[in-house]
């Protein structure tokens, strides 16, 4: 029988995801493949292009994310409080963030991640996560 | 094709639950069962007692959430920026809210809502929330 | 960590559903609420009116069975070798079998059983099903 | 609102996926990513070496499938009517058919396929399989 858990993230530290992101993992299924984590993004990081293969949410706890080159390119600016949707499926190029940014994010599955030219590079599912999680560096909160 | 979306959820109106609780919802899906709402449930505020007929998560924006009677009876006490996951088949008597609190929560099914005494008394789906937004009563912000 | 499984659905008894209706069971999920099962359906059997807490999808093994009144009515009508996708949502009155059938049935989530009159009955999920399957009389090959 | 809805498997054509295994696409989700088909698979014939990217379900409706060598060299030799759970994350070397074969697959994600020395191929998902359906020859029936 699985139990009801919880946790304090302000006590969990940051780990080190890389390219000036951080980040907490709240939670992990191999079964399912969802994935649950915190994003502490500094000014000016990004996400490399990347290949949704299962939906995902957010939530802006604070900052400013520009998905598919932000609103002002037909793109998504969303800040503070501001929630989405990224459906399994849609590829992104870069998602940047133009200010500090955190960021509670839920997501059902893997995701493909490409390299600048969008050819394939790596897969990043529940199990390269949970290896980052354990061997990622803590940073400072 | 399902398109990438966001809202500004401080743009949205509370809309009343009932007994002390307003929502704002974010997502609901047909194909999954899934829903993701807001939460506000003023001081005092209560979900009756329910079994979860699917898992969900949430993360505790501001104030203070009692699961199963609160950690001093041996239940969960969650506050601002606390996070948690609610699986399937659980069964939760009152949860309880002690002070003005808002939840982030994303919900991947059903709950089966009881009476005082356990009996079943209504289900909570993606269609009743559905309904429901469409004829609650809007509250002051 | 998870590991594949298999099991020879020949050498598994049937246990009593009711109602004419055997079962085997194959998986359940508490994480997901999925579960998977044979079914075997005598003629004239049928199961309740009740309404899907999750999407399921079906193989029919053999026989016939009739969703919603069968063809005839606007329904549907499968037989040998027919694939159907039963949406969460959906309402189903009664689902009748006018010939022995067996069919393999995946699913989702729970389902909720209603009386006659379409009052609440009882919520089969995942956890009512393990029950039934450790308490259920075993039925002749 | 989704309806349900059912195919006749006997009716639709056998497609091509390659190297000896023909397929009919019985189902495909955007949303979750899920995938249901039908696998027809010559003597000889074999899955290339993957790795699942969510759960996946099968019937073998005909034939004999030897997972991870076969249950000679302690993998699974599964055959008429067994049911197998592959779960999310596992790498699977080759899957093999010593005999003709059908099956019909429930699968809640993506597969990573991978060259004979375990690099990452090409990742088959939801929208691969519709585009494979649109252009693959049909086969005999």
């Amino acid at each position: 029988m699985i139990e009801d858990t919880y946790v304090s993230t302000k006590d969990m530290p940051w780990l080190e995801f890389g390219a000036g992101i951080d980040f907490k993992i709240l939670r992990t299924s191999q079964e399912t493949g969802a994935w649950t984590v915190l994003f502490r993004c500094a000014k000016g990081a990004a996400f490399n292009p990347h290949r949704h293969l299962g939906g995902g949410e957010y939530l802006v706890l604070k900052g400013r994310m520009e998905v598919r080159g932000g609103a002002e390119k037909g793109g998504i600016t969303a800040t503070t409080g501001d929630y989405g949707y990224e459906p399994n499926g849609v590829l992104h190029d870069e998602t940047f963030f133009p200010e500090p940014t955190e960021l509670y994010f839920t997501n059902f599955g893997a995701i493909q991640f490409l390299t600048p030219e969008l050819e394939p590079d790596f897969v990043l599912d529940f199990a390269m996560l949970e290896e980052l999680g354990r061997s990622a560096k803590r940073q400072a909160a």
